[in-house]
This record gives C-alpha cells, structure tokens and sequence, in this order.
C-alpha cells in the first residue's frame, strides 16, 4: 500500500483472499483500516464499520480516500472509501487510537469459545471446491462438532467455532482481526447447509485488547434470520485467552422456501 | 425538519431530550437517520452506525448534510454528518430499505428479556436530579431488580432492563428503535455503581422488525470492561414478542481506581 496523494492511497487486492473471484470482506475492511491508521496516525482500529457496495475481484488498481473527521486526544474518528476507478466498493467509519495492552479487564463475564486444541479440530486448508481460494492465505481448524456444513450434514445450529492463523507465520495484529471478524464459513452454513451466498451487508468490529503471539480463536452465532437478514456475532479470543474483538455483521438470508 | 439545499436538512434539537444539558445519543441518531430516510427515498434504516465527535446542547441550527453513496435495489448506502455551524457533532453510515414486516422468522434463538409487566415495574419518570430531561419525553420502566443504581445499591451485574414507550403516546417507528438503543441508564451504573459519565464512542443498530403497537421492552447487558473501553449490547423487542432491533455501542470507561 502506498499513499497516492493527499488522503488517497493504492489498495492492492491480490488474488488468493476471494471466495469465488471476490475478495473477502474483512479482507477489505483489514486492508482500508490500515489506510485509516496510516492517515490518522494511529495504531489501532477500536471501532470500525464497513458497509459494502459492490464486489471486488482482484486488481492493483483499487483506491482509499481517507479522510480524518476529527483528530480527538485519545480517538481519531476517520471516514473512508474503496473504490475501483470510479465505481464505489465500500465506506467505512470508524474510531482509531491505542489499544491499551497493560490495562487490566475489570469485568468479564464472556468465556473463551469450547474449541478443542488445534491438532483435534479440522483443518480448512486443502484445495477443494468447497475451499475458498481465501483458506491458502490462512490456516483455520474447525471445530470437529461445526464442519457437517462441508459433508452435507449440517449440525442445525446457526455457529461457526474454530482457530486461525495466518499461512505465513505473520504475527496477529489488530487490523488483522478485522479478517478473522469475516473469515469463517457462514453460520447458517450448519443451520440449514450451503443454501447460498450470504452477502454481507454492514461489519462492525471492536477491537478490545492486542493479541497474545499464536493463533486466535473464534466463535460466530446467529440467533435471528428474519425478515430476510440475518446477523453473525463473533468474538475473537487470543492464544492466551483474552478476547481480543467482538464483531457483529448483518448480512441477506438466501431465499428459502 | 425540513430541507435547506440538496441534500441538507435542518435537524433541530429540542431541550429536553437532553442528559445533563447535552442530548442523547440515540435522539441523535434517530434524527440523523429520519433526514437519511427522506433523501434516499427509503422507509426504514436496516443497519446504521454513528460515531459521537462533539456534545450537542440544544439548538435549532443543526444541520445534517446526507450523501446516497449508492441506491441498490433491495438497499440504499447512505452517509451523513451532523454539525452545529462549522463544529463536527457526528457522522453516520446506513443501509436503508424496507423492514419487511410480513416475512415469518426462520429461526429465532433468543427470548424475549424477563421483565415484570409495567405495572409492576418502577416508573423512571419523576423529575429528580438523578433523573435526565430525556425521561419527561419518554416512560421508561426500570426491571425493580435493575433499579439499585439509583439507590447507591448497584446489584452487581452490568445489566439493565425495562419497558420504554413515547410519553405523548407516539407509536414507535423504526427510527423509534434507535433512540430506544440508548435511552437506558448505562449498564455499568448497576455493576459498580454512577461513576460517571460513560461516553458512546460508536453506536450500530439493526432493524430486524417494524414493531407492533404498545411499548417496547429492552434489555442491556455489558460482558467486558477492559482496557478503558465497554460495550452495551442491546436487544429490543416489541409488545407482541418480535425482536424489532439488536445494537452495540463501544463507550469510554470511567477511570477507576
């Protein structure tokens, strides 16, 4: 990523973070954030939305207008657009400054996700044509109880659990979580089987904590398909088991009869 | 509100739908999403976000500048930012469409909040000091396990709960559901007591329902207080037992020794 001119800086989107020839959502929100930290000086992303306006196969020729709204003491709030040319990908808003490592938790009443140790859960990577071409850029392990989507089998509970990492080695940071916020198979993949895509429609991640070296774990729920929309909850806790960001998308439900 | 130019809305604030002289949050939101509706042509907001950049004390001479990023078949991406002259007060991003209200949930995996029936809940709206302007504009009534913040008996849990409806008798429209999203006192008041002001930095809202006639019923609930930060997760469901919005704010911590 380099800074094209005042505010605007050149987005990359390689092949190999798609599913199906369009880069994946957190890829995008992970990819504007950091444009967003870059022009705000800030490190961290503590709250950011992304809405999403078109799809976005791979190109070089991606761009982020960013603008700072407001440079506060401890938050910058910066707004930002992805486009490819002239044709609008998406618009993000969020909230950036520093993610307090040394401060102490006060309050948790959350526990980690109940994901066996990652040599007994079912690692993602293989090519196939249920694979997404994202899952050679990252390492996922399914939890064993929530794979029976890929089978045919759908367990009938809207829930996605597993560990993440990426393929390379490269250490988890806070934009990186935006990614692991949109990186796992659909929920409603194990209510209901692969009905169908389900586009995401609006992302929000808080980032709550730096995450410990390793990979980290999640948990996706959906408690409502209604009305033809659904939303995913996620929380990503971290190897040593702080949750590191709770995510929340609202995406359309494939038409069911 | 009316229209100035293409585009720009006079968004008065009104006292009284204040909280120590500066207006809510959620009021804010609520009429920053009805200029929002009226430029894209679109009933209902699906998903919304705003981040809080100023205070606004009351005065006629807000203006809310909207922009349709993009006008889609089923949604329209809208953008809009609040300002009081040239000061930045707030900025938001929505989907917006229909929310269908005839389409039958396919899956629904939460319950409606365990509240008594109104008349055997505590009435918030005595005027009081601990008692905020916003409150002689709507009836609020608190669960009497919720109640013990306003006694200095927090009960120890980051919850609150209770019933909310327009004191002028008002049904509650869909952008109701967002002023609702934040009309509670803050969860962190029943954990550890009125510590102080508990700053939104970001709050989203979906729409998952128009409601039904009478009250809505609401419950909060924080789950993690940690490096200066908390959320407050919130449901809201209407009289008939439809969940009619979900929200998320990320809010500043009061310094606590």
């Amino acid at each position: 990523m380099t800074q094209l001119t005042e505010g605007s800086y050149s987005t990359p989107v390689p092949d190999g973070w798609d599913i199906m020839g369009n880069a994946n959502g957190g890829f995008l929100l992970a990819r504007v954030a950091h444009a967003m930290c870059v022009e705000s000086h800030r490190n961290d992303p503590v709250s950011i939305t992304m809405h999403y306006l078109a799809p976005a196969p791979a190109s070089d020729d991606y761009v982020t207008d960013v603008e700072v709204v407001k440079a506060g003491r401890t938050l910058s709030t910066v707004t930002a657009s992805l486009r490819l040319s002239d044709t609008q990908i998406a618009r993000a808003i969020g909230s950036f400054g520093d993610v307090d490592a040394r401060r102490e938790p006060i309050h948790v009443t959350m526990s980690p996700p109940d994901i066996p140790p990652i040599d007994r859960c079912a690692p993602r990577g293989e090519k196939s044509a249920m694979v997404p071409a994202l899952q050679s850029r990252l390492n996922t392990y399914l939890h064993p109880d929530d794979i029976g989507f890929a089978t045919g089998n759908p367990p009938g509970v809207a829930r996605m659990r597993g560990w993440l990492e990426f393929a390379d080695g490269t250490p988890m940071p806070t934009v990186g979580l935006l990614l692991a916020a949109d990186a796992f198979p659909p929920t409603l993949f194990n209510l209901m089987g692969m009905q169908g895509w389900v586009p995401t429609v609006e992302l929000t991640v808080h980032v709550r904590a730096q995450p410990a070296p390793g990979p980290v774990q999640c948990e996706f729920t959906t408690h409502l398909v209604q009305g033809g929309m659904l939303e995913e909850d996620g929380q990503i806790w971290d190897s040593a088991g702080t949750c590191v960001a709770l995510s929340r998308q609202i995406a359309l439900a494939p038409r069911i009869n």
